[in-house]
């Protein structure tokens, strides 16, 4: 979209914000906003409904329901719980009436802090799976969803795709859906670890902090795959771009400033300083919400 | 063999010693000792050759080399290294000649500091398997061996039994041959930290210090399976009968008191004090012995 | 004591208990006992009036206030929280009626789970003292205390006595109370994880997992020391002379056997197989409680 | 320097760079070079004369060893080796001839990876100091050091200054020397991971990636302090306005550009997406570089 200098984000919303103009209609894509004002919680909900709609914004068609919540990485534990609810309310609508096993799934590099998202989320998860198994159904409550968990590890850790490790245990354990956390990486730092983006297409290439090269989605699992994820990082290529696009006019000047990026900022991320703090907070927050849909 | 009460071990060491008098035959077992004196290094092979030999010592028909090391938790970094090479030896025997790829399993838990050897051994080992998909078999020295490893978690962190998932991977993955590291259940606190098992027979219920239930081996997973385990800690219960054992000359007696020994101790191990600084070292240990034999 | 052999305990409630009858009165100590049998906790003061109290209990004069509560290492949240009013509750009262700085320190060594519990609750407590020293005490609630922590180490890992850096810290930073939080031994495995220790007497010789080696109290530091622990571990040589005990009546007995204990059992202890899980919410529940009491 | 807005770097090497024209001589400042071509590591030792060559750098007076080793990140066992042999001869020089009693401290946040670099090193040391005051000072080599360590944490963890941690130990424990490992800033990303600073002048405000306000050095803690640091990260801030520099070429534009780039970057860092492996090994290599200078 960008030429030879690819601006990355993994959110659905700032993918539509980059069109110019907050009111342009796309064509096969839908919006909706709504603000909770009392709560500081606002919700867009972007519907790519038509491939058409899907080539434009760069992600596939599917539904991307995003959470601001400015004060997310601050203390506050009550506010924290409404967050918390919002997460189990999407998560529930996602998955559909029916009871379901799931398999949550942890991805990302615990080594890395702002990477831990993911393996951080499964940590405080309630898993329940081998219980019903062994003393039956009712060991649940009604409703309750049988909870299984993995951490598969990134590629430099493990040789294997991501995807590999994940569809040799659907395979194995036949979860009736996935739900995948990652940290993702955002284009404004303004929404770092204060976003909360919860869609029904999974995981799609190019994806987070580290390498998950192949979808983990519906199509290459064969089961729905709910994907929750927190912007934690801004590509460090993307940061230098777009302080230049601020700072200058011409279209030309823009194109002739991002070839002289350096490549090697490609391989590099920013992140905020207190990154440990806030993701202990906005981890488990996810996980409370997951506990709050699942059991 | 022992009633009610269970004496647990995981070394085929111990259960050869448990028969009393040293020098008994036991058919279909067939042992051999051998000690190199100068670098303190005692390696005995149990060969147990027949289903007789199986039932009598409560562990598969294979191949057990034990080897005992009583400086392995001192700080010496050139023993070692000699220790490393012994294990190379042998797993470069038991993988047999061709080359391989190889899947790597660091069973256990790894928030527990005892049951944590297998994490910690993934943690070092040099990981090759996506370096030869990306840039071919010539990336790697000849005879090595592609390696990919897979940190699985235990069944309350996953809900999953251990085998699913290896099982998943090895069907999504083919590698030829499973290496499988686990923490071991010792009968003597004596053999804790100083001995390696390395055995062609996998990993068999009731092993290490988690719930591993079903056998992680060539008939559930269909490629060999070489495992390496060290004792880091003993059942409490064992030892508690042990003890008794020792004191109380009568037969009937025994039997007397290891019934009178409390359920409570079968949910509760024994570990040395610096079992942190001890396991860094064996873990560092195996990692290299892997890392010389693969790579 | 017991002769050669010692039979460690750090609760107060095991030291009175050791003496045989219930109903013995002990000079100079006096015990009194209530039961929330609705909340499920109970709770025992021990108050050791005079020396000989002391001589007698093996434990300095002081205050020692046990909550037993035999669902806390359960997943329960409200009771949790029952638990944590309970903690903040005797901590406010031995702080007294003031607002305090205090020092909050976390012994005990964070690489082994069962003594993990100091830096755990570190981990997940409310800092403040830097806030207060930047924007002063007006950005703390009324009566709230600012708190500063740290967490020391073992002696393994720094090469000194955790009361030299305690002491050095206190004379640098004059906090007005140090809370010690430290895994203890018990002597019962039916008390492990299940049971809170606080008292005003500080932490002294020979208590917790680890070496720490010398009192860490009001007479070593110069300012009150309240110490909260939670047993996690029963000495090895404990386990296995208790369950001797119960098993052989005569005294001359017990004598004997007690002297055929390997000494190579006080270097291990005895710990549950899911310490880690019932850590992570004991734990959990004692930073609450502090930062109930605290903030 | 720079008006407003500070670009940020704690390597004086850079410092010296940022003077237009290599070959600036600056007053106060001397440069020696060399390089070990066949090994690959260069060096360069800026020593600042003066208090006016002080002011000019914005670094004080004293000595600033570089290593630049280009393959530090690399697996490559030998080179390792050859490095840390380098930091010993190094640090062996700066302590001086007679042996000497050391406290290491490792700066930084062990929860936030690029900053980990401190506690990692002091991870791998080897601890001596309470062996010597058990055993004597003959259980050491000759000319070895006895060696104590702490890793304080950071302010948001501890509410303390770390220079008020460290100032308490050292006055309780009367260290001869201290050596303070720390995370650095750089200014370039070409220098992250492969660049070592050795210096005799401490650690000074602004340092690394946390904050460490205070200086650590021999004026606040009465003893020599040697500080060894890697640039981990580059301020998101600087990254930015060094791109612009080399973009624009008027002086008067690069102030106005300046001047716009947002202040939250001034909360956020750049590093390597692998910097978990590449931090492994550096700290090992520093690790070891001690504990050949030191035992």
């Amino acid at each position: 979209m960008l030429g030879d200098f690819q601006v990355r984000t993994d959110l659905a919303l700032e993918a539509r914000e980059s069109f110019e103009g907050d009111d342009v209609e796309i064509r096969g894509v839908r919006i909706e906003e709504s603000a909770d004002e009392e709560r500081e919680i606002y919700t867009t909900v972007v519907r790519i409904e038509t491939e058409n709609g899907a080539r434009l914004m760069g992600k596939p068609v599917g539904t991307y329901i995003t959470l601001e919540a400015p004060n997310m990485s601050s203390e506050d534990e009550d506010y924290h719980r409404e967050i918390s609810e919002e997460v189990a309310k999407h998560v529930r609508t996602l998955l559909g009436k029916e009871e379901r096993t799931v398999l949550v799934v942890g991805l990302g590099n615990r080594e890395v802090t702002p990477d831990a998202l993911g393996p951080d989320v499964v940590n405080h998860l309630r898993i329940t799976r081998h219980i019903v198994k062994e003393y039956g159904r009712s060991s649940l409550k009604e409703k309750a969803s049988p909870v299984s968990a993995v951490v598969p590890g990134v590629m430099a850790q493990t040789g294997m795709e991501t995807l590999e490790i994940i569809r040799g245990i659907v395979r194995e354990t036949s979860p009736q859906a996935v739900i995948a956390i990652d940290a993702l990486a955002a284009r404004s730092t303004r929404r770092l670890n204060r976003t909360i983006q919860i869609t029904d297409t999974g995981i799609n290439p190019g994806s987070g902090v580290g390498n998950h090269r192949d979808g983990i989605n519906e199509e290459t699992l064969g089961v729905p795959v709910i994907a929750i994820g927190v912007p934690t990082v801004v590509d460090a290529a993307t940061i230098v771009s777009d302080t230049l696009e601020q700072l200058v006019d011409e279209k030309e000047d823009r194109q002739f400033f991002r070839e002289k990026i350096s490549p090697q900022l490609n391989t590099m991320f920013v992140t905020p300083k207190d990154i440990d703090e806030t993701l202990k907070r906005v981890s488990y927050t996810i996980s409370e919400g997951l506990n709050m849909a699942l059991s």
